[in-house]
This record gives structure tokens, sequence and C-alpha cells, in this order.
């Protein structure tokens, strides 16, 4: 069976310029492989209409599920969720049940919030959207067609993700299994990885070259969704870095 | 005068599995904005042969400059250089300077070390390649027409940058300005933030929330290439978020 696949938008002018680190495509990724959904592409793009609605309607017709993260709060720059709308040629409208969860929340606030224009904004959604739980600060996310719509606070993304996650279906889960070995150059290994390689056409074998103080060395993940193939693929890594002089070492370096 | 445009390829199976957070995209996207060739968009691909030919060719015909991180090493999973040279349909040969400072590397080692078939994958580039220097680790990255193949590995990457960067053309720098109020949220302040944001057609306002041990708040970035502007919108949000009731400070929150 095929793995069905996903890309990631980030979404965000903050990314762009460096101003701020993502934290949420190694979080995506990680849970993504767990469950069987491997990530195929990520892209990082601006806060402009156009970007954003082309782009959307670019990957969903690519990939299996398309998960975007960022631009859903009140403010003028958050213009996520009008912009699935566009891609998908549906109103973007007030969804009665986000609007009374925001609209309680703000009253239950000490002293009462303002369930103003631009909270409204966070209620409001593109028709047909399916809501994502959010336990953090309520505003929800939302599933439309095969794109699933995230925060992009990390916490309040994650919450969403998880909330989301038991309605994932994917194949089998991508396993790894690393190898590494202190001492030891990409250069001396390459050919006998490249023959490694060539010997498990599921498995990808990737070798990254890592800096410690006092030294460093080689890490070699094989990866895939055949267990026993990543395992066998794993031990001739070991087999073969110990035939090089090294002294190799189940599992990422310290 | 319009500033030109860049777009990042970050390639690696090693960041789309969540294995490795990049740390690549901060780095280039604040020093092209300081240049002034603003970063407009990122995408993190696979060691696919097709995905990255694919994409290279098209994002090279739509942005000034693309830059490249990952997969110019010795192992085979590196086929960034051979995937260049297929997308400008040019053949990929022995480069002889590149080749040269190479040999000379490994036969100034203790001991000597081997300039095998591995190694001179590295000196293997595109015809009509412009070598980027490397004061790290000696293999050169390439410039080939406007498509700039850089390293992965952070602090060879960044040396790569470096050697580059007086060569690119940027327009006026991208500046900004940041003002912070701590107890402030963003529902608050939206709609006031949308009227400054409506009177500076030129500066990008963002806001972002930030959560903090004992509160949070919001911060709001102005960004332009007009430095005049940018302090006039900075001005004007401090003055809008003194008159909701906080007490701004210039600068990102500690």
């Amino acid at each position: 069976m095929t793995n069905p696949t996903a890309c990631l938008l980030i979404i965000g002018n903050e990314v762009l310029s460096g101003r701020t680190q993502d934290a949420n495509l190694k979080y995506i990724a990680t849970r993504l492989g767990e469950i069987g959904i491997p990530l195929r592409e990520a892209r990082v793009i601006p806060d402009v209409r156009e970007t954003i609605v082309a782009t959307i309607n670019e990957v969903r017709a690519k990939f299996d599920h398309v998960f975007t993260t960022g631009g859903i709060g009140p403010t003028h720059d958050d213009i996520t969720s009008e912009c699935v709308a566009e891609a998908f040629g549906v109103p973007w409208e007030p969804h009665p049940e986000a609007w009374s969860r925001l609209e309680a929340h703000y009253a239950r606030q000490t002293p009462p919030g303002d369930f103003n224009a631009a909270r409204q904004r966070m209620a409001t959604m593109p028709r047909g959207a399916v809501l994502i739980d959010n336990i953090v600060s309520i505003a929800p996310g939302f599933t439309m067609g095969n794109v699933h719509v995230l925060a992009g606070v990390p916490r309040i993304m994650q919450a969403m993700f998880e909330a989301l996650a038991p309605t994932l279906k994917g194949g089998a889960p991508v396993v790894s299994a690393t190898v590494h070995a202190n001492g030891l150059m990409e250069g001396r290994i390459a050919e006998g990885l490249a023959a490694i390689q060539a010997r498990y056409g599921d498995v990808e074998i990737g070798s990254y070259p890592y800096y410690r103080p006092g030294g460093g060395g080689v890490a070699v993940v094989a990866k895939g969704t055949d267990a026993d193939a990543v395992k066998q693929a794993a031990h001739d890594v070991l087999v073969f870095l110990r035939a090089c002089g090294a002294m190799p070492v189940e599992g990422e370096p310290a």
C-alpha cells in the first residue's frame, strides 16, 4: 500500500523575514511520519492573498493532505481563513459553533472580554468548514476538504494537531534506524553507502555529518515503511562502518 | 526602485522527516533583508531528482535569485549539483579549479586523504558554474545563472553566503521597527492596527502575540524599505497602544 502524502504551508511574513524561527515543521513532520502520512514538501509563503490562494489550490491538488500554520488570529495580517474560502470558491461566513464557543469564552473572562469585530473574524470560516478543537485558546482551526488550517503559535498548533490526529488515516508508519560513528568522514564511506542503498530500494539511506567540540563524525539514517528492511539496512551500515575501522554505535550522536 | 526578490530551496529528506531542525532559513532571510533582496518564498523539498529539477526551473523563472541549501556533499543522497546541471540543460563535468582545490586539500591532510570518486563528485559541476569559496571545508559552492548553490551544514553555508554576499546587488535594505506591550491581547488592538496599516501602504505591519512565564503580550513589527515611513508607522503604533491603556516599549520583548 502506498502511503498518503502531505504538504505543509507555513504562512507568515515573520518567518520569511527571519524574525521568527519556525518551530512547527519539525513537530508536524515527526507526527505525520508516525501516523504514516509522510511530509513531501513544505513551503513558507508571505501574508499575500493571491500567493496564499494560488498556493493552496496548487498543493491541495498535488498532495493527499495539506496543513497550514499561521494567519488565523484576529488582526489585519491574519488572512488564511478567507484565502481558503476563496481557494475553494465558497462564501466566508460566520460559523455558528465557532461563534458560540468564542462568544461564551469572552463572556467568561474577568472582566468580560469584548467579542468585537476583530475577534468575530476568528469565528468566520469557509462554508463547509469542519472545526478543529483548540483547548489552549478556544478559537478553533478547521478542515476544508483536504486542507487542515492550524494556528501558528506552536503550543496552539500542537493542541489543534493532536485534536485532528485521530481522524487522519495514514499508511504504515515511517520508521527509522540511525547508526553513527565518531571520527569518520563522509567521503571515506560514500561509495560503500551507495552500494548498501542500491540493495534496499524501499529504504532511504541518508548520510549526515555532525560536528562536536573535540571532533565529529557521520550519522547514517535508514528510513522507510518496511520496518524489517530498515532494520536490516541499518545493520548492514553498522557492519560496513566497522569494516572501515570505526566504532559505530546505534542511535543518534549525543 | 523595486527590490530584487529571492527564493530559498532547502533540499533534504532530513528536514522533511523532522530529524533535523532547519537553521539556514533564518540566517539567509535576515542577511538578504539587510542586502535588500527580500526572501519571498522558501520550500523544503526531498532528495528526489525530478522534484529538485522541476522546482529549480519553476522558481528560477519566478524570482531574481534562488538560493539552495543541502545536497552537495560526497554521498549518494547528495544530488543537488547534478540536478542543477539537468535543470539548466548543461553537462555535469569536472570543474578544473574546484578539482585542484580539493586535490590539494586532501594531499595536505595528515595522513593524506584519498581524493576518491566520492570526493571527486564535489568537484563536478554544471558547465559554466562560478565557484563560491568555502573557507571552512574547502569544497566550493557555485552560482549557475541566478541559482546559488550552498552547503546544508550551517557554518559552511554561512561561510559560502558571506563569500557570495559582496557580489549580490540589492535594493534598499529592508528595515524594521518593533513595539511591544505586555498584557495586551491582539483582539483588542486589531481594529486600530488595521487603521494604521491602511495609512501606510508601503509598510508591512505585523502583529505577533508572545507568551512568557507570568504573562504575555503583543509585539507589533513595522517593516519596509522606506526607513522614514517604517519609523513613523512604528511611532503611530506606540501612540495607539498607549491610548489602549498599555505601556508599550520599543524593540522586541526580552
